[in-house]
């Protein structure tokens, strides 16, 4: 499985971003170049470029259960969020952690933003209690971002489902839809529309070895949502503008891909993150590790080192070629803390030590030991200087 | 200048897509594969991508003399156009000839089609009888994508900058703005923000030899929009989601490489449309010319063989390896006539025989002579099959 990858880097910040396989690279390629055409042109040429477009659709959809004219091509997970948020006008339900996208389209409207356990979970029972008479949309992703946490979906789709027919039985039309943001998780745990019984689903080609600027959102039959861009009617007229052909072919293979191998490459990341994790346990003792022990992405692994400035870590640990994030990348960005870490109560003196280290299809055991090795040694060389031993 | 194309096809419908220029698809290759970086990830690398898509912003800004934090980088014309409507939420004008992301825009307010004469032009005067006192937005095409007709833009925004002048001394602080669809027409002809006149100008990678999906909205700066996706809050919070850093690299190429070569290219085209016009005429006595004789993309080229059937002869070209359309993409896939032939008044009989034909880049003088040279055999075979002397 060859990944396209500058030379010796170690790079463990998968859930900012995945180097593209080059297989979907191979399979884009065409389409940027001899077939180019518009899909919406009346000759062969188009005509089969139309064609590939709609079979991508079917590929994509096929991975997770569903159908081509279920889902509707989006630049990614944000639009899918804004467009999944159309379905309703009325009161929203999701999480203090997710992703800013839905907390941006939850603001929008009458909504109401539940806390997680200490461990990232957002329970049913949380849930539950949050969803009102005007309750319409709920929405929680599938797995943190930051935490690797993986949310009880069923068991929240179950609860709903409970809601609704209660709903139904007392005459009340109101409807109550679930979206989940499976942006992170894809090709790691099981991604399936109806087992998670869900309505709305949000994937994103860009975080599963896809092209970036790619993603999608798949609409249960009997869902109602609105487009966010009108125009040439294109997407069955939800979401308009000339079709991205190399885009959704890539997406294809890549869906495939991730699926294909997913139990090999979670089983795979499992173990290597597992070794990560008890060996800077053991050489760190005073190492905390969030998000939930088992409930967690295989890939995923969240530590903090109290009192340690995680900036200057990151900077320590890029000039020995070991990449990876303090918080989330848009967190990072603006040089706030992470509202994740504060939702699962981590003291500001912990939180501000913490790395985010995602494990991806590139990583072998190697480099995955030559990047704990790199990180103990420059956690240890940062404690010393900054108890004046340095 | 070599263009990647399929052999041995003569494609001349530009209009609906251009095929990507080589050094755009090299351009955009590393970020495509070794460049994947997050922009907002904090390590070097990242960094790295960060300052490549901002200068690539500054760059294609530059190439219509606006600047990168004036610039919001979109998934291509329809999101722009979208976007530019959210600048306002009171009456709008646009014409009746404009394409279907605009006039799905308009409709979703209060808004006047304004008619364009029979050469489909949409003269400042019928746009200043539309306005009235709460008209907030003017929407006009730099150029019409079936017609090839070149809009009076400046001298619209002149107008519009008097009756803003009028508001203004009056006490009315109702804003007017002037947006304008760009997308078909850059590289042909002159598209700068200030010479225009326009507070809104949307631009389309695709339609200039980029990558498809990656489009922009510039906004002069006063002007105030507000967003269509939410989240993250890139793009100084007007449009959300990962950066599409490989298609706004491509786009700056594509940008500077249409710019540069303007002037020749335009001179090039109108040499080889005006032959073909004059040979078709020669060869056709009935053969109707649709659009502005002077006042037109020098590429584009809309003929009706009245009587004809326009989808038929399109097969038997594209048998004989020529490409072009029937009306617009938009129009031919849905199987309805085209809304801008209505609008400048061609009988049901006329239109139904057009042909649009968009030359470009890669067309030159021998490829244009065999077009034309199978265009009038096929247009006669059709003509004696049709009168039952085939």
């Amino acid at each position: 499985m060859k990944i396209i990858m500058p030379e010796k880097i170690l790079y463990l910040d998968h859930a900012a971003a995945t180097p593209m396989d080059d297989r979907v690279f191979e399979a884009m390629r065409p389409y940027l170049t001899t077939q180019f055409f518009n899909p919406s042109s009346p000759y062969a040429p188009a005509v089969q470029v139309r064609r590939d477009y709609e079979a991508a659709k079917a590929r994509v959809a096929a991975t997770f259960g569903g159908r081509a004219d279920e889902v509707v091509m989006t630049a990614g997970a944000t639009e899918s969020i804004n467009l999944a948020f159309t379905a309703v006008s009325g009161h929203v339900v999701t999480s203090q952690i997710e992703h800013e996208a839905v907390l941006a389209a939850a603001r929008r409207r009458g909504h109401t933003l539940v806390v997680p356990t200490d461990k990232g979970i957002i329970t049913p029972e949380a849930i539950a209690a949050a969803i009102t008479t005007t309750t319409q949309l709920v929405s929680v992703q599938l797995a943190n971002n930051e935490l690797g946490t993986v949310q009880p979906v069923r068991a929240i789709a179950d609860m709903i489902d409970t809601i609704r027919q209660e709903r139904r039985s007392s005459g009340d039309v109101t409807p109550l839809y679930l979206h989940c943001d499976a942006s992170q998780g894809f090709g790691q745990i099981d991604v399936h529309a109806a087992r998670l019984g869900v309505d709305l689903l949000t994937l994103n080609a860009g975080k599963m070895y896809g092209p970036k600027q790619v993603g999608l959102l798949w609409v249960k039959p009997g869902s109602m949502i609105e487009p966010v861009i009108v125009g040439g009617g294109q997407e069955r007229g939800l979401r308009s503008g000339t079709e991205n052909v190399a885009g959704v072919i890539a997406f294809a293979c890549a869906a495939e891909l991730a699926a294909e191998k997913r139990k090999h490459e979670a089983a795979r990341l499992l173990r290597l993150r597992d070794m990560m994790q008890r060996r800077l346990q053991e050489a760190l003792p005073d190492l905390v590790v969030s998000g939930h022990p088992k409930k967690r992405l295989p890939g995923s692994l969240h530590v903090s080192v109290p009192g340690l400035d995680a900036e200057r870590l990151i900077f320590a640990l890029e000039a020995r070629g070991v990449l990876l994030a303090t918080g989330s990348a848009c967190a990072a960005n603006k040089g706030t803390r992470s509202h994740v870490l504060t939702a699962i109560g981590l003291s500001d003196e912990i939180a501000d030590g913490s790395l985010r280290i995602t494990l991806g299809r590139h990583v072998d055991e190697v480099g995955c030991e030559a990047a704990t090795r790199i990180i103990i040694e420059e956690v240890k060389r940062e404690q010393a200087r900054v108890s004046g031993h340095a």
